[in-house]
């Protein structure tokens, strides 16, 4: 018998698992060598693709970590710190979330809040309904745990607003664990209203499922509105689970702090078991978030004036562009944006490789790998407004100018 | 139709996963509340239970991150900064091991690399070689990857040296993805003779399987036996895994930075996916491992020293203790003891709730969770020498005393 190359193959090395080849590549990442290129180069590349602010980190989080008076570097506890938790309740009590210290687990960044919740509540095979487009790694933590996404579009005409909640009651099946929502959304910048997060908690409640709502960017909202979390609606004790972070909060993402919250008992006794199988959270930038949480309301507001500056500058200059389309965000710092083009990515790869204006170009991040649905998304970009105003004025230019000459 | 209360309670709220239940519980956590109680009632409780170790952290780790000019705590590379991978390289390269910065992902603790290797190489219903008693989270690592660990047993009598490799041979079917080993071991200090692992290397290229080894006690070997690792042994490129961790090499436990190494191109390229999915490895804690590494030599020396008077002090002392078995180890700082008691659990409860001597006890880690078979080790405890020796013997006389009078 004659063996095929591939089937040779498994003769010589062992195979990589199924889900290990089913997870999923990072969409931004894939632009990444064409940026690395056209910086040997001597392009400027400014970066609108990933959501790394320029803000600097409170300076009494960083004092805290340079004014250390550590001499063994000691696991802390699994849950975190009894005082780090305490304070972290009051924080939220200043946002209409009651809760106590038992009811959160700190953990090593909201990436790996995630991949707790989704472990405590789903087992292989089944679903989380989300809708899309939606922060790129969920896919990656779903395909990790093993678990179906079940995408509910939400569209660019509609703002990215809740999709009709009977799209959402349509999908829910047997298998059916959680629905998941980013509040206020990446890559959407979309801010829930209070009505449509009550439409969300009857109907996990009427189907008796898990509303998980990432609140990361709770703190960005703009035009006065407020950010209103699952957790401040009554009766949702047993069904809300709140992924959070300090990573975008006090511009610290380095630090690799989020947390876990819930008023479920169950919940949090099974996601602390997870915890204790890794120990602990890394103990410095507990140190540096257990002190950002002192940072004084008015880095907040400048912070806030910022990014909502900044939102007004991009969102006025895209609009100049014809045949453009963006979605204005109420929150966050992204923007989906829908190009005259017929496949984003390919026009993200061409602004890298083959386009600059004064030697200056743009990298963004093509939203199809925000979406689950196959085909979706392919002619938006996602816009991070993490630079400053100047910067992103220029890079807006540069995509007018790109879009003007682009072969499409 | 009248419900039972349990059948109830589905209806009133969601379900905790199945896996989220299977989730094992902290053998050493169990008895955390007894020795709270314990202390609140004035005792003095001697901790030979957890290994974390009680050695200063070096110096110029410490100093790095004191001294770091840090702005924006910004995300480091998913793989890890490319300096601290070449460092660590070179790290390796002393210690015959011949890698560069590409066959190297840093994460989050040895904990994530295990995670992150498991789900490269296994999927749900896969199976994992592992001799026992064996280090208590891969259990936790397993069972949050719906993997299962198939045990081998190791004996105490034998000093937890190998098992004859036609034990693992045996076990081998179409489900068996690895061979899990830590070198040295961790409950049990052994240290595999390069003959033994050059049996597991051929054992692992005959089945066409993994051979992960986690060698976070590289440093810890006593009585001038050389480290032996997987990855010096040639032909190995495809099969080998190795998970490490700074948090004993530098007693840096709080760090939460390990990394995993492979010569397998697929392997790191598909680890690398599970990382890019959690962004970044902590940024403080990768200063303070760059840092670490420049740890003068003396540092070690002076620990060996001091680990291998602690263990020959304690191995000592044990065995003046009638009807008590110890293996004497030689790497690490675990010894696993093999009490004259049914029940080593309820023991080391006693020892918390009933007994003291001058009002000071101890507490140990009952064994029988580093075992993966129900019923192996149950009068067996776990002992960290990571106290002086003046508390080690102190330590020792109490659990002399305590057995004397015991009621088994």
């Amino acid at each position: 018998m004659q063996l095929c190359p591939d089937k040779l193959n498994q003769f010589i090395m062992p195979n990589i698992s199924t889900k290990g080849t089913a997870m999923p590549q990072s969409p931004i990442r894939k632009l990444v060598p064409y940026a690395e290129a056209a910086k040997k180069k001597g392009k400027k590349v400014f970066h609108l693709n990933i959501g790394q602010p320029d803000i600097q980190t409170p300076q009494i989080a960083l004092d805290a970590v340079k004014q250390n008076n550590i001499n063994v570097l000691a696991y802390s506890r699994s849950e975190g710190s009894d005082i780090y938790r305490e304070k972290l309740a009051k924080y939220y009590a200043q946002h209409q979330i009651q809760v106590t210290a038992k009811d959160i687990v700190v953990t090593t960044g909201g990436s790996e809040a995630l991949m707790f919740a989704i472990g405590t509540i789903a087992d292989q095979g089944d679903e989380i309904i989300i809708p899309e487009p939606f922060y790129a790694n969920y896919n990656g933590f779903a395909t990790a745990s093993g678990v179906k996404v079940v995408p509910v579009v939400s569209k660019i005409e509609d703002n990215f607003s809740l999709p009709p909640i009977a799209e959402f009651e349509a999908l829910i099946t047997q298998n059916t664990k959680a629905i998941l929502i980013c509040n206020p959304g990446n890559p959407t910048g979309y801010l829930y209203t209070e009505a449509e997060i009550k439409q969300l908690c009857s109907l996990a409640k009427k189907h008796n499922i898990f509303l998980v709502a990432d609140e990361v960017y709770r703190e960005f909202a703009y035009e006065g509105v407020q950010h209103y979390s699952i957790l401040s609606q009554l009766g949702m004790e047993e069904y809300a689970i709140v992924i959070d972070s300090v990573s975008k909060r006090y511009s610290m993402c380095g630090a690799r702090i989020g947390c876990l919250v819930s008023k479920n008992t169950a919940v949090i006794d099974t996601v602390l078991k997870f915890a204790q199988a890794r120990l602990s959270p890394p103990t410095y930038a507990q140190i540096a978030s257990e002190a950002a949480l002192d940072t004084p309301a008015s880095y907040f507001k400048d912070v806030k004036e910022e990014y909502s500056e900044r939102r007004n500058t991009l969102i006025q200059a895209l609009k100049t562009i014809p045949n453009l389309k963006v979605a204005k965000p109420k929150g966050a710092f992204y923007c989906i944006v829908a190009l005259p083009v017929q496949n984003a990515e390919k026009f993200a790869q061409w602004l890298l490789e083959d386009f600059s204006v004064d030697n200056e170009t743009v990298m963004v991040a093509p939203a199809a790998g925000f979406y689950a649905t196959k085909g979706m998304g392919m002619n938006q970009i996602r816009i991070a407004y993490v630079l400053n105003k100047e910067d992103l004025l220029k890079s807006v230019e540069i995509i007018k100018q790109a879009l003007a000459v682009y072969p499409n």
